[in-house]
C-alpha cells in the first residue's frame, strides 16, 4: 500500500499567530463560537485531513489583555463537533495531573461512541504552578512525578477500557439476560496515584479506546510516547533535527516491543502562503506587525521562565541562561527556542516575530508549491508521517492550505483523495484496533 | 401572567421500568446508541416540555446481567443532543463528590455556552461504596461530609462562573487589547475541601450559570435545595405527602432569603397510558410480567441497604428495619418504600412490581385524561410546580404522552403551546439570569 501523508489540523481561536485575532477578518468572540470551530472541521474534512485537534489546560493565562483567552472544554467542544462531521477524527487535550482516571476514561469512550470511533486523546502532564493552583496544590508536581503519574493513569485507563469484553452484552430478551458478568473485568487496581475497584459504566468502543497521541518531546516524553502512544505531535524546526527525532522515536518504540510504524510522526508547521515568495513573506509580515513588542517580550520570558524584565527587546539573549535540566516542563521547547536565537544571532525582537505564529513550531512561508515542497520533502526523507498544520488564521489560512495545496499533494499522490470506506480515526492512521488485554489473557489460557 | 405547568422528560435507556429491555420494541443497545436519545429528545420538544434529564453515578452497578448497565457520560451526550435540538432544556447528573470543581464548572459552562443557555446541573453527592472506590476511596464518606463538600463545591462552582464579568471581553483590535483584566476575579479560595486559586477560562455564559437542579430529599438535602436549588425532583406517592413536601421546601426556601418563586418542585411520575383503565392496567401488568422476581428481590435488598437472603417473595417487609437515620444514602427513598409497603401491606412481590416502574416515584396507570387530571389536581393543588415525566417504556412511553396526554394539558390551559422568543433554560422555568456575585459587588460601593 502506498505511503500517504497524514494531515491534522491544529484549531486555535482566530489563528496561531498571536495577533491574528486584531486582523479584520477575526472575531474576537470566536474561542467561544461553536459555528466557527464547525466551519473550520468542515474546511479539513473538504482536505481530506486525518483528524482536527485542540489544545488545553486547566487555566487562564493572566494575558487576558493581550489575546484570546480561555476555550470551550476540549471533550465538550468535540462531542459537538462529533455530531457536524463525518469522517474527522476529534483529538482532545486532557491532563492526567488534574483529572481522574475513571472519569476521564469515561468521557473519551462517550466521545468515541459518540462519534462512531473518532476520538483521540492528547495525554498532556500540564505544567506551571497555574493549573497546579486550582487544583488544590501550591506549586506544580515535579516533572518526573508528572510522568509516573501520567503512566499509572494510562495502564488504569487502558484497563478501563478494556473492562467490558467486546462481547458482553448478550441482550437474550427471552431468557432475561443483558450481560455475561464474566466478560467483565474490575479493573481493582491499587497503586501510587490511584485505587480504582470497578469497571467502567460505558462498553468497550469502536476503537477500543481512543487514538493515544502526546506531544511532550522531554526524555520523559519520549520515554512516555515509546511506550502507549500511535501519534506524536512534535516542533523541529530544521529537516536534520526533525529526522534525528523520527529515528530516535522510531527506535525507542521498537525497544519498547512495539512496531515503529505503530507511532506516527506529526511535527507542526505554520504555512503562511501566498501566490509569490514576496507575497507570502509580505503576509508574514502583516502578522508580526500586529504584535505589540512588550506583549510578546512578556510571553517569551514566561515561556524561557525568566524573571519579568530580564530580556531586552533590542539584544539577543543573555549567555548564562540555565540549561534544560533546570527548567520545569516544556523542556524540549525550551530548547528548542533558545537554539533557534543563537543559531541564526536572532535579537529578542526578531525572535518574538519568529515565535509570534508558532511558538517554537516552523513556521514556513512560500507558495502553494513550496509548502508542498517541504511537506514532501520531509515525508520522503525520514523527518515526518504527516504533519500538525498550524494555520497562522483562521478560518482563511485553512482554506488556503485545502484549497492551494492539499491538490498539489493529492495531484504528486502523497494525500488520499476521498476518506473511503474505513471509518475510525485508527482506520485514517493505519492503526489496528487494540486487542482486549482480559480477553487475551483468557484465550491465552485455553 | 398564567401559572403553567413545567415538564421535564427524565430519559433513561429503554426506560423506567426495570424490564422495559425485555418487550419486542426495545432496543438493547439503546443506552449507547445516539440516534435513539436524539429521537427521545425531538418528542420531547414537540411535546414543548421544558428539559430533559439524565441521571448518573461513577460506577457499574453488579446486575449486569439483569438490564442495561452502563450509559454515556451525561455531559457528552447532552452536548450531542444540544447540536440536535433548539429549545429544549438539557440537565446532566453530576457528583460533587467525585468531580473537581474547576473541571465540572468549566463543562458545564462550555455546555451552556454550545447549547445557547440551556444547560442545567442535577447536583447529586453521589450515595454508595462502589462509586467510592473507583475514586480511591475505601468506603463512602458520611451523608454530612458529603454535603458538606457540596456546599463548599457550590460556593466554589459559583465563584468560577462568576470570574468573568459579563463585558470583560473587550475586543479592541486597533489599540491591541482583548480583555479586561479589571473585569476577571480569581476566586483565591481556600477551603476545607477545595483550593481554587484562578479564573475559570471560559468567559461567563448566556445563563451566567447552568440551572441548579437538586434531588435529595432527605434533611440535609432539603438544606441544600433551599439554599441552592433553581429546581427539584422529588419521588412522592400521595398528594397530601407532596402537599407537605412542596410547602416545606418553599418555607425553607424563603427562611433561607430566596425568593420561593424560585425554586421549581416536580414529582416524578410514570404514566402507564391506556385508551381505557382497563387496558393501563394491562399495559402495566405487562411490565411486571417480565420482572425477574429473583432480580427484584436483590435490588429491593440493596436499595433498602439489607443483606442478601433477607426478604421472602410471599411475606411483607420485616418488623424491625432500621429507621432513616440508621441508613446512608438516599434516605427519603427508603422511608417513603418502608411507608408504601407497610400502609397498602404489600408482599414483596408486589412491592417489586410496584416498584419496577419508579423506583418509588409515583405510577400512575389510567387514561389520557386520568393522568391529565391527577396532573392537574397536583399541579392546582399546591404538590407541584410540574412534573419529572419517567417512562415506563422509551420511546412508545414519551410518545404516548406527547400525543395523548400534551393535547389534553394545552387545551386545558395548563402547558405551553410552543416555545416563544425566550431561550434559556431559565426564561423555560420563568427564572431570572443570576447577577454576577462581583458586579454587584464592585456597584455597591459605587
Amino acid at each position: 500500500m502506498t505511503r500517504r501523508l497524514h494531515l491534522n489540523a491544529f484549531l486555535m481561536n482566530t489563528g496561531h499567530h498571536e495577533a491574528s485575532w486584531r486582523l479584520p477578518e477575526s472575531d474576537p468572540y470566536a474561542h467561544v463560537d461553536l459555528a466557527h470551530y464547525v466551519g473550520l472541521a468542515r474546511i479539513a474534512e473538504r482536505g481530506t485531513f486525518d483528524s482536527l485537534f485542540l489544545a488545553d489546560g486547566p487555566q487562564l493565562w493572566n494575558d487576558i489583555a493581550q489575546r484570546p483567552s480561555g476555550a470551550l472544554e476540549p471533550l465538550t467542544l468535540l462531542t459537538a463537533l462529533a455530531t457536524a462531521t463525518e469522517h474527522i477524527g476529534l483529538i482532545a487535550t486532557a491532563s492526567t495531573s488534574y483529572n481522574s482516571p475513571y472519569n476521564l476514561a469515561r468521557r473519551f469512550a462517550s466521545l468515541d461512541i459518540v462519534s462512531g470511533g473518532r476520538a483521540g486523546w492528547n495525554i498532556v502532564t500540564t505544567a506551571g504552578a497555574e493549573a497546579a493552583r486550582n487544583f488544590g496544590l501550591d506549586a506544580e508536581p515535579a516533572h518526573a512525578e508528572r510522568y509516573a503519574r501520567a503512566a499509572e493513569f494510562l495502564d488504569v485507563a487502558l484497563k478501563l477500557w478494556d473492562s467490558w469484553e467486546d462481547d458482553a452484552i448478550v441482550g437474550d430478551k427471552a431468557a432475561g439476560v443483558w450481560g455475561d458478568d464474566a466478560k467483565i473485568h474490575p479493573p481493582r487496581h491499587k497503586g501510587r496515584y490511584f485505587s480504582v475497584a470497578g469497571a467502567l459504566n460505558v462498553p468497550r468502543t469502536p476503537q477500543g479506546y481512543p487514538l493515544l497521541v502526546q506531544a511532550g518531546s522531554s526524555e520523559d516524553g519520549k520515554a512516555f510516547a515509546a511506550r502507549y502512544a500511535e501519534a506524536v505531535f512534535t516542533a523541529q524546526q530544521t529537516l536534520a533535527d526533525a529526522q534525528a527525532f523520527y529515528a530516535d522515536l522510531k527506535s525507542r518504540t521498537a525497544a519498547a516491543g512495539r512496531d515503529p510504524e505503530h507511532i506516527k510522526v506529526l511535527p507542526g508547521i505554520v504555512p503562511v502562503i501566498g501566490s509569490t515568495e514576496a507575497e507570502a513573506r509580505a503576509n508574514e509580515q502583516v502578522l508580526e506587525d500586529h504584535i505589540v513588542p512588550a506583549h510578546g517580550l512578556a510571553r517569551l520570558e514566561r515561556l524561557l521562565q525568566l524573571k519579568p524584565g530580564t530580556l531586552e527587546l533590542d539584544r539577543q539573549l543573555p549567555a548564562d541562561l540555565p540549561s534544560e535540566d533546570a527548567v520545569e516542563g516544556a523542556k524540549s521547547r525550551y530548547t528548542l527556542i533558545v537554539q533557534l536565537a543563537r543559531r541564526e544571532r536572532l535579537t529578542v525582537r526578531r525572535l518574538i516575530g519568529r515565535l509570534g505564529g508558532g511558538r517554537g513550531h516552523l513556521t514556513f512561508a512560500g507558495t502553494p508549491e513550496q509548502v508542498a515542497d517541504a511537506i514532501g520533502t520531509w515525508f520522503t526523507q525520514g523527518a515526518a508521517d504527516g504533519f500538525n498544520i498550524m494555520p497562522a488564521v483562521l478560518p482563511s489560512g485553512l482554506e488556503t492550505f485545502v484549497e492551494q495545496v492539499v491538490p498539489i499533494l493529492r495531484a504528486r499522490g502523497l494525500l488520499r483523495t476521498e476518506y473511503g470506506p474505513r471509518r475510525t480515526l485508527r482506520d485514517r492512521y493505519g492503526l489496528p484496533r487494540p486487542a482486549n488485554q482480559y480477553a487475551l489473557r483468557e484465550n491465552a489460557l485455553v
